[in-house]
């Protein structure tokens, strides 16, 4: 398999609930309006927390600086896995699961914090460009590691790109088993022609900016068990989009298409505390579950928790292992 | 003719150039989030200097005050002409001119300021609250006058309204004239289906919040000659558009109406200091010679300056007469 290392430079942001409305200009120029900005990877997701926002360089410099923002302090440099044919894998499982054991867990071993962004098209692996040799010293044995630079597709080598890389020699602490959350919505990931984005604006605005403000005569009648999650990207020209069941029945439903139809999605949100930057082995912990049992996952990392989502019909297996994962870990 | 007297209490606002993107949030509710709102006349024009935003309290509401907000202190209601089929008057005219003789010279003697709101509709004359019964007592003997309370048309009788008025006994002062600035571009005033809005989102969003960053790859072209105005309201769920040509043709040409297709205008724009609310007879000064000829002409007054559209065809016989009066002022 090949792995990528992708021509954008993220930046790792967070905005407040009570901020947001301080960002709808940038943020509505990022999403709707192409021609007007230069910004190539864009990614907002909603939590019950706050607003996480991945962009590039360029789509960073449409955010002010302001009390409402806060920014993680690294460049990050998104991976991607491309199969090139002859992956020797059997697995029929999509997303964090196929790439968990040979990108997730090598990384956790060598204690590379990894941010992960899972959408309709694709599973980015955001690390820090600091650790940039570390990755390729530790991925080169089982991948073709390429740089894309200006749309070319450069080789890398691991000596060229770890010049003097001592690798990181620390010992992996034992993982904490962070407490999961798992909230009763069912989660769709979709995507549409980024030429139809116009067709779904107002409803996107609305949903994105404005749900948090009660509509006139609509009653409050919030389920508890359920979560606030929304994520949408832009990236590359891509429109990926997560939302849960209720959230898609505000949108046209021709627009939006799903890889099979009606597929669902239940999500697994990992910590009880904000889970931070520095500590690895989050996404590893819950992946190599997966992976053994062969269940797809996608993967959302967010500024103050993790979250992933498994196929409906697998909660209950999920559920359960990560139950005895607990066990295992506190015994 | 009856004249009534509208059920919405308007505040007259200004959002400065560069603070607009602070509004953005607010304004986009406003324009395309109607069951977010209660607000229900709601008006947005965007002029050389500033935005002058006119909305109802509830729509006020919205909008946080700031350094970037400035508000007319008054409360202003709406007048709205309305011919019941029985009018005398000869006239193929429209807007403005329609109404010159019979409510703008009299509220001019009277010395009532108006502030009028042209749209694809109709012609909006606000006034301010507290001169009410001055303005039902001066057109009272012209029109039967209604006052709009919740859905119903309740007839106003001068003494009703006018308790202890005592009529403004003021001497009109010689009137200022004021210079005038007509502009290269060509207008249309249009109209859509509310329920189109949607369609035209991201362009409208883009005009009147992005139009004046620079495009990327857009080459900065400015035609001196030409002014920056395009006039946004929604009132009483009808849409009222005015935008030039080069706005317009970043629309989708279906979805945008005139009343007779490809019916262009072109500005007077009065004022060469910004004017102020307290003058009077400013609209009176530039409708009346209209009338006289029988020209349309809508009409739309903002926190700096007025303008008045006039059927191109007219627009060379419009500038001699403003001459003239000019002379005639002045000798």
């Amino acid at each position: 398999m090949d792995l990528h290392i992708l021509d954008h430079r993220l930046r790792v942001t967070c905005i407040s609930k009570s901020g947001l409305e301080h960002y709808t200009h940038p943020l509505i120029k990022l999403i709707f309006l192409r021609n007007r900005t230069r910004c190539k990877f864009f990614s907002l997701t909603e939590t019950p927390e706050n607003y996480t926002v991945v962009l590039d360089e360029e789509g960073f410099k449409e955010l002010q600086l302001s009390e409402h923002l806060q920014v993680e302090g690294s460049t990050w440099l998104p991976l991607n896995v491309v199969s090139n044919g002859n992956a020797s894998s059997s697995s029929q499982a999509v997303g964090v699961t196929k790439i968990a054991k040979s990108v997730i867990a090598p990384l956790a071993e060598q204690h590379v914090s990894v941010f992960m962004l899972s959408t309709y098209q694709t599973d980015f692996i955001l690390v820090r460009e600091k650790d940039l040799s570390v990755v390729v010293e530790t991925l080169v044995e089982e991948f073709s590691i390429f740089r894309e630079e200006g749309g070319e597709s450069v080789p890398v080598h691991s000596q060229a790109a770890c010049n003097g890389l001592q690798r990181n020699g620390r010992e992996v602490p034992h993982a904490t088993v962070h407490p999961v959350l798992i909230p009763e919505n069912q989660f769709c990931v979709m995507s549409l022609d980024p030429d139809t984005l116009p067709a779904i604006a107002t409803t996107l605005i609305d949903v994105l900016f404005y749900s948090n403000s009660p509509k006139e005569g609509a009653s409050v009648d919030e389920d508890i068990e359920c979560i606030k999650f929304f994520s949408f990207s832009l990236i590359d020209g891509y429109v990926s989009l997560v939302m849960d069941t209720e959230a898609q029945r505000q949108f046209p439903a021709d627009l939006l298409f799903t890889s099979s139809s009606g597929e669902l999605w239940r999500m697994v949100r990992i910590g009880g505390q904000p889970l931070g930057f520095d500590e690895c082995g989050i996404v590893a912990q819950i992946s190599q579950p997966l992976a053994d049992s062969d269940i797809s996952a996608y993967y959302i990392s967010t500024f103050s928790f993790d979250h992933a989502l498994v196929p409906e019909e697998d909660i209950v297996s999920v559920t359960e292992m990560l139950q005895a994962q607990r066990k295992d870990m506190s015994s």
